[in-house]
């Protein structure tokens, strides 16, 4: 099966070079579900560029019989995060231009336009494809206003224009998966949203967290927000309604590293995700593992408190107990005194799932993160 | 009149060096309102530290009985900022380390707590000033409790502990001025808040801008919202009152200069105000001079259609009709064409308030603000 | 006369994206010197990219009778470098991966190969027109070496392969402009080399800086240095030779801007210049005008002596007598002291030159520049 | 043995704070060699201050009479570098404000002074110890001068102002030890110096490495060279001679990490060497323990050779053939082809002795380093 390759012009730099987004499209025999996959939004995060390599490599050899629905491919999504330097490091978790954050940046539609109500009202007795049908229609609307900002003689600014022309890429996923890592170093794991348990086994993970509080528009390029809040609306009114669209941020372990591990699991997880969902039919097996849960809200992350040199610190995947020493840091002055060594404890029982890269620290700066699990 | 000054440690860095901030506070000979400034928030908005020595020079020379009140000062009030350097420039707008904006992570009291109503209803029948006295103990204690957070033993952030640092410098104050300038080119301008229009007209100003839109927590660190809210609260419950407290962000000409005119504006407007506010008794004359008003909603900014030159861009200041070249854009390319020019035109009238330091720009870049004022 | 386009592929990214150069090239009717201009190497002097589009615009109108020679425009010479921004700044004057200057880069042929002299002997009896095109050809042959080098499958460093790309576009140059401006905010002037006094009056310019000292690699990238070798060792053979080959850098005002009169004086300079070199003959005048010629031994940098902020500098392009007041500093504590005033002076009479973009400065950077005329 | 803790100040930056270094100096009970450790130069690199730490506390233990001579130690050397972040990154290896490498800025004094054969000259009858004070002298006098112009009344740069009071501290050093580690991530091993190879055992390494050709000035913080050029001049007039003076470069594995086992083979190594050294008289035993040997020239760098995603990656310390399959580069492209993966084999047979942290890579970009032992 040949993928379908678009070169999609993203950004005009100054210097006159067109920075471009490329789409690999893989359309099965069959209709189905569109599935969307994009990597490495914040320039760090590489590993899911050779996970999207690996898909694509597998999908060539299949027929076009084994997928039902279409498969589209953004690898290196964000060209800017990709390609910032600071010395040796990726450093492109924000625009160096605005300090915007590349991942809290996408159009927030569910919260501007707040019409999942009346739409649940008006198609109250609809069937779900129909309301699903309906509501993408509803939101492709609206996204074509925010297309025509981009003509707009008075110029939109580059986070704008950027999400735009990427979210255009994702708009129409049934399934959508968004290939992170840490920036630093961490697990293998995902963050799901509500109501979307029920897949969490067919991934390979450590772990999975539920997106429970909002996180400054942490999730807008999934675009799955608009989709929750209409099966709210719809609970609201006393109709209880799944729609068949899922959205996933896989985390596949440390920044600006390509774990070979870390991808493979990546991969099998995919695969085996899109097997269940009956996108891939390959003939390959499905085999679920059950893993932790917990929620953003329970992720507990360990700030330096005072500026110094992190030591000894537990390893990571470890389970702590609350009181076991996470780090020590060696901290100097300039006072004419000896440096002190703190010792800092876990305040909680959980699993230390990512590790600061930088082990030297001001004060105030990141350390580590433990997540608790549901009980 | 001597100032009291006070060194107050607020980070400590890897290097085991720390960085401070200093306060110069000057004490009226009679009780009065608490006048808070600081100045050079954002890393290339220097021109408020000159405004701030030039006012402690002054006020040295003041014998104490022409204060009421006191009033404190805090020049450099963000180290990090300042220091922050890209090659020559003074990029310091935002923390390198993670992005945020310096003025937007400030403690969001009001939206956190949302108790306005509550208290209102409560003190319905208080006198102004008791609600006064009462609704800044009740504030007090809650930020007592994001103090107690610098103890928390897992640490916190250090967006977090830098503002909770320099808020706790703020929090008492009456009449409290932030001196910013643009990190661009600007004129000389204020923003201010609902139903503070009557003070306006002592700032020597070029005009003045209304904060009518929630603007990502831009102005939390005036520590006026909840006050607002309050008003707001007792107005819903019908009872007309404003409290004096007043809050303003002035905006001192253009970023990384220290423009003697813009400063000599700064320093006497803000003479004339604390005459006018009765904090300053110096025998001097209070001017007021009206000057154009609008509304954040009302600013028209313009980003870059294409990557490209600034070429032949109207001057800072200029009212423009709709319709008026504002600059053209010369676009180079990397696909065998001649360079274009393009023209950018006004969408509306008005004047133009603030220019791009920088005339390269890639799309979607910013290059100039038009700000429309009130019919 | 229309020009020929070539697109030339400089560097992959890790997106996948290439940065490309964009030459331009203008063939006379008749046979005569290769002129080459380049402009933005530092990200922030950008000025010289509006200079060579009205020199482009201006030939296009021309009949390629008026040309005598060929003339090869490369706007926007460093894509990264244009390309590269700190909050709103272009800070590309270095690469944010290295560090390392992109005008301190370029292949210094002449101190490694050191063949001048030998080379000299060898053609001691030979004619300037026989030696100058077989020490083209001498120095074409080491490039090739150079360029060789670009397929090493251990692969080169960035600033090596950006450097071989772009000189291979300047090698063959007999007249080679660099256009640059101040990073910060200067005058309108020129860097010369040894013996093309003569040519200076052509250009329109405040002064001049004959480079008579050795400057970390400045200038390698105008390729004049063997050439100057060369004549030196006849020179001390006893033979006084001079070839018709001249490199010049236009420094053009301010950085990040786009000043209409120094773009213009660029534009009327360069046209004159080509007027006299013989390579355009448009029936233009030729107007020479004489300027003040210094050295770089003679430019006298002030760097701060505290951190702190100038006030009340001199402006650009004051003549200063020694013991002038040069600026202000107005320099803060965190030791519980008032601030201080410092007042600088001028060590030597001069043309205060060059100021920083910044007025917020930390002990030893960048305040100003004087340069003092040869008597 | 309590150790004199000196703080000295450093640099006064904008914001009026002072960055300082701190200096601990423990002082045997019987006179001997100077020792001078400092680590830190490079910001990632902060294994060192460990060693230091666990050196001091080590020291504490000591009597006096443990200790012949004595030893400076100063941790975190250079504040502004080790502050540095871009993201999460400790990316202060150059200076953000001018791009110059924190250790390519040391004061070239024999390069400059080029006065060793004069020296040598004059003294070729005197015995080693009085030609060692003599010389020490000349240089000391020579650095007043450096000093002096801290006083400059037209400032110094950053970088010299930095150095000088930084070489200060090392000048009179017998044995000079500095602390460094892979930015990226580096076995144990160190740089050394002509005659000082009988050393090389008693430190605790992986291989070591001769400086056998001129690097930009990378080592004239270790100031060794003005004692090399000495030893150079004499032997060229007929007598060998050998000064007591020796300095290192240690490299304590990878950056912005405190790896316990680096850190514990520094310690181990520095404490071996200085009993060796007959400075520290503690009863240990001296274990040496010979190491691979190799030249700076001998060194083998890899870059990419495009853009793209570094994958399968050689382990850091692995001994490969040439031919042997160094690392698999994924390639994207935006030219609508499929993603290509090439493969990159090592040109010599050698010992992998560093990776770059970064696997995403453009074209041009560092991937690892090879180094060939002497035959």
């Amino acid at each position: 099966m040949d993928a379908e390759i678009k070169v999609l012009p993203l950004l005009h730099m100054a210097s006159g070079d067109m920075l471009s987004l490329q789409q690999y499209r893989l359309v099965g025999a069959h209709p189905g579900k569109v599935v969307y996959l994009q990597a490495n939004l914040h320039g760090a995060e590489i590993a899911g560029n050779s996970v999207i390599h690996q898909l694509l490599t597998y999908f060539q050899k299949l027929d076009a019989t084994a997928l039902q629905g279409e498969i589209r491919l953004v690898p290196a999504c964000n060209p800017i995060g990709v390609n910032t330097r600071a010395h040796n490091f990726a450093s492109g978790r924000f625009n160096p231009y605005d300090g915007r954050d590349w991942n809290r940046i996408f159009w927030d539609w569910e919260q501007e336009h707040q019409g999942a109500r009346t739409f649940a009202e008006q198609h109250l007795a609809s069937d779900r494809a129909t309301i699903q049908q309906a509501y993408r229609e509803f939101i492709g609307q609206h996204f074509k206003a925010e297309l025509a900002t981009l003509d707009d003689p008075a110029g939109v600014p580059v986070h704008q224009r950027y999400r735009t022309r990427l979210q255009q890429q994702a708009l129409a996923a049934d399934l959508l998966i968004d290939l992170h890592s840490s920036s630093n170093q961490g697990l293998v794991y995902a963050y799901y949203f509500r109501d979307r348990t029920a897949s969490i086994p067919y991934f390979d993970l450590d772990f999975a967290i539920l997106l429970d509080q909002f996180d400054g528009n942490a999730f807008d390029e999934a675009f799955i927000n608009p989709w929750l809040a209409l099966e709210q609306a719809f609970a609201e009114l006393g109709r209880s309604l799944r729609f068949d669209i899922e959205a996933w941020t896989l985390e596949l372990g440390t920044g600006m590293k390509n774990d070979p591990q870390a991808i493979a699991r990546g991969v099998n997880g995919i695969l085996n995700y899109l097997r269940q969902q009956q996108v891939l039919q390959d003939g390959g097996g499905i085999v679920p593992r059950s893993v932790p849960l917990t929620r953003a809200s329970q992720l507990k992350k360990y700030y330096a408190t005072a500026g110094g040199f992190v030591q000894n610190r537990v390893a990571l995947g470890t389970w702590v107990q609350s009181g076991d020493v996470l780090y020590e840091l060696l901290c100097l002055n300039k006072t004419g005194q000896y440096p002190q060594v703190l010792t800092v404890q876990a305040q909680q029982s959980g699993l230390v799932y990512d590790l600061s890269t930088c082990e030297g620290v001001s004060e105030g700066e990141y350390v580590l993160a433990v997540m608790v699990p549901d009980a």
